[in-house]
């Protein structure tokens, strides 16, 4: 049974990192999504904007405690893409993760909108609307705000996805402050905290491709209609692509100004982790993941 | 002296675990109604649905710190059912376990009575209602919103519970993230407080039958009435069934997408907890329970 | 030099102690009674009762943070008073300890004042008074809510100091969840936070004679005159009495049910600090006291 | 290759310290000056004071996890100037650390006022204004309350300046409680966080001569003109002069009051950083600075 159970594992890695994937993205909406589901249809007597943020901040966190230890907690497709770019994930992960971080995403809203039914239904006198004064698309998916330009939008997802990468990378950096496994997760929320309460007022601090597609194909799909792909102008790209423009960029900053300069660790051993960043799994999201870069 | 004590100690294992399990519900209950009590009587002058949200987090932190080292901190039926269903506390327990938390919870919900009498008085008018503007029974239990359906309720009971499950059990999984002792019952916090915000609004996240239970049964002897029973259509078994029902499909649904596919620990020892659960304490909430498998 | 530094340290024990308790009271104070000025005087734009409870846990955090390693962070006369019940502080310290901890809390009371004069007196138009809509007595010492009966406000204060007592004990025994040094001052700021949420509501949850003491007595000289020790009926004594008795209570139910049950550390070795408690610095709150039970 | 990376970093000494401490610098204004923003230009409506708070408060945390490890995570002139005063930073550094926590904080601000420009826009109607209802100045830098006088907002910048000191110098004394570097971070943030609740109300605890001057001349460069220097009658050079008069004064405290009395570590090696203070990388806000004292 044991040495049964030991091989499927070793058979099922992509497997196990792509369920993990799934299930920590499902984490993530089913807290984030569900705190705006009570702000909203309780017209903010049982939270305010500040428990969205918290909403989403503990949901990352929680969903980065459920799946760390086996896939890495990217959780969000643009840090996926940031950690393949700098050589810590491979990059044959990136459309598995990716898929399974919109599926985990798509699956809590569905969750968020079967537990929030008959709030939605009463909250909305029935309609399932995206704008409007009872509109409740916005629980699932991120809409501009009324001034804001295109232009403005992209510029906000690329600061903001910007800044995100930067304080992961500053948290994982063991060179820099050496911080425990156990607390990465709360530094990540945190990092998703600040950034809603500073950056979440032009058009909702989406960061996350998965996190924003995924809810709003539920939505198309479970009523709200072709409206959710255009309001705002045809706003649903720009969460997309954005955010990878962002994390990129973010991840560049900061290895310029910061990690690349590094003394090495000793004096006589390889320098940093680009020498080798194939073989080596990213330290900062990646806590237990011995054979991280192998071909699966 | 000393001799006396430790074979007395001995003796009454099962009582110490009791007595630590009825302090800390006491505690959760103390604090969580408590704060429920200050914003209702206040009118929301001295905090707000957020604040409830933190005392009950804050209250389940310390329950757990007050008797995590002894009985596990369970303090929810609900999760001592699902521990032993993975065979990490022994069914002997679950009859003894909830029979103290009701009991703690009963004893809080009336110190709080008594610390709010002159409160609720004055803001009830010298009352004491279950319905209307100045109903004051849901300061110790959990009722409806109006817009819910039975259904509805069961549903959000279920999902909240089974969130609460993941969470717990994912922070206990040392193979996933390992979390020192010490920050888990800030974490058993932590994801009380996401619950509380992202899933409060429907009938006030109970998501424990001694929590709801043992407060209901105060409020029925110390002059609410029958209503409490009544009112919401007869909604107090809900919070009963529902959370042992989320609590089991929780645990079901993390140990299937992580726990049990993690890699054995080292490759020639016995695999995981899956072989002797028995006799093993559960390594997530149990923290010194040296011999906790055995008969008592 | 350093010798002459080493043996002025050594005969000034008890004074560094003393210091180190008047400038942890003053921070507690500092940050407390500022955050409730903030509140008071910026009618609520610059902060709710929420931030109150922040500020004052907070305050308590940095307060121990800045004591601990010196005196082990009492801060409060009825901790002391327990301590030196349980057997973990000499008698000696508690007229010493306690005179120092007011002196800090009025200190601090006179360094708010002076901050927030021009706010203050906008705020009251000119005038100091105690009760009415222009009230800034409050600021500093707590009074009781109108509706709230002399016994109702013993009781509260019995309740919530117990609470903070059984939190403190729990947190700080080592056989039951084994805590790190460093996370004591901020576990003891979150049961003051959580108290506050909890029970603030009927009379502002003093909880120390010290805290409440020292700044009334600065109202008092700084021109709020007598209406002081007049205004709830000479609600004063109150949360000086009522602390003392409630600090015992909590201390006595955390030992009868959870910290005397702890099996012996080791089979053969002396079972607990029952025995030897004159010579032993009590554990919970004193960090670095290696010669804490010496006469001074 | 790695062999000049190796010899490129040690002759960049100083410059990668300053890279650190502006990108540490940008981190805390991108943060803290975005959550004004957001709650000023959606009239509260998505943040309230308190959020504010936090996002300085947050800011600062990752400000000083960006750059704790390169350069000691000062990001504040005043700081910087207490620690060569203290003899834990050389004074060399002085000038060209203030000048680049300078550069940050305007860079920083450039950015949240291109994030927030259609915002901006939006509410202030087209026109940048630094007083009246629709102000957006104070988005970026401190201006006083219309009540206070200009030695109250110096006694109030002392006042606040002292506090943060007394607390970063506590939390950094590893002979009063020990605390890891991990969590410095975390409780330089939450002294921010406390000051901003009890102490922001009178003028904005700039507490910083960077965060406040480098903002102020994004300000007057990007259009709203002379005005942020000479609104408050003149109030721009109080943030600058008072936090250092402050930063001295709650450094000296600290010290004698508590830190020069802490008994010799061991009973015949070199007693304190009093001995070689030159030659020794401050404790407690610099990590992993192996060659700090060195002439550069």
């Amino acid at each position: 049974m044991e040495r049964l159970l030991r091989k499927c594992r070793i058979q099922n890695r992509l497997v196990r990192e792509c369920m993990a994937e799934c299930l920590g993205a499902y984490v993530l909406i089913l807290f984030g999504c569900g705190s705006a589901a009570q702000v909203t249809t309780s017209q903010q007597q049982n939270g305010q904007y500040l428990s969205i943020n918290l909403g989403f901040a503990l949901g990352v966190t929680f969903g980065v405690f459920v799946s760390r230890g086996v896939s890495g907690a990217h959780l969000n497709p643009a840090v996926t893409l940031s950690l393949c770019a700098l050589g810590r994930c491979s990059w044959l992960r990136l459309p598995f993760y990716t898929f399974f971080q919109v599926l985990g995403c798509f699956l809590a809203a569905a969750t968020v909108g079967l537990q929030y039914y008959d709030a939605i239904q009463m909250f909305g006198g029935g309609q399932l609307t995206v704008t409007g004064p009872t509109a409740t698309a916005g629980i699932f998916s991120t809409y501009p705000a009324g001034y804001l330009s295109l232009w403005g939008g992209i510029v906000d997802q690329i600061i903001g996805t910007a800044a995100l990468l930067l304080c992961i990378l500053a948290v994982g950096d063991q060179r820099n402050t050496s911080i425990p496994n156990c607390l990465q997760p709360l530094l990540a929320g945190a990092s998703v905290l600040v950034i809603g309460i500073s950056m979440g007022s032009n058009c909702g601090y989406a960061l996350n491709p998965a996190r924003d597609f995924g809810p709003r194909l539920f939505t198309y799909i479970a009523g709200w209609g072709e409206d959710v792909f255009r309001a705002g102008g045809g706003w649903w790209w720009v969460p997309i692509v954005a955010p990878c423009v962002g994390a990129l960029l973010g991840a560049l900053i900061y290895e310029l100004l910061v990690e690349v300069h590094h003394p090495p660790p000793s004096a006589g051993g390889p320098s940093s982790s680009r020498e080798a960043p194939e073989e080596k799994g990213g330290v900062e999201l990646e806590g237990v993941k011995p054979d991280g870069g192998k071909p699966v």
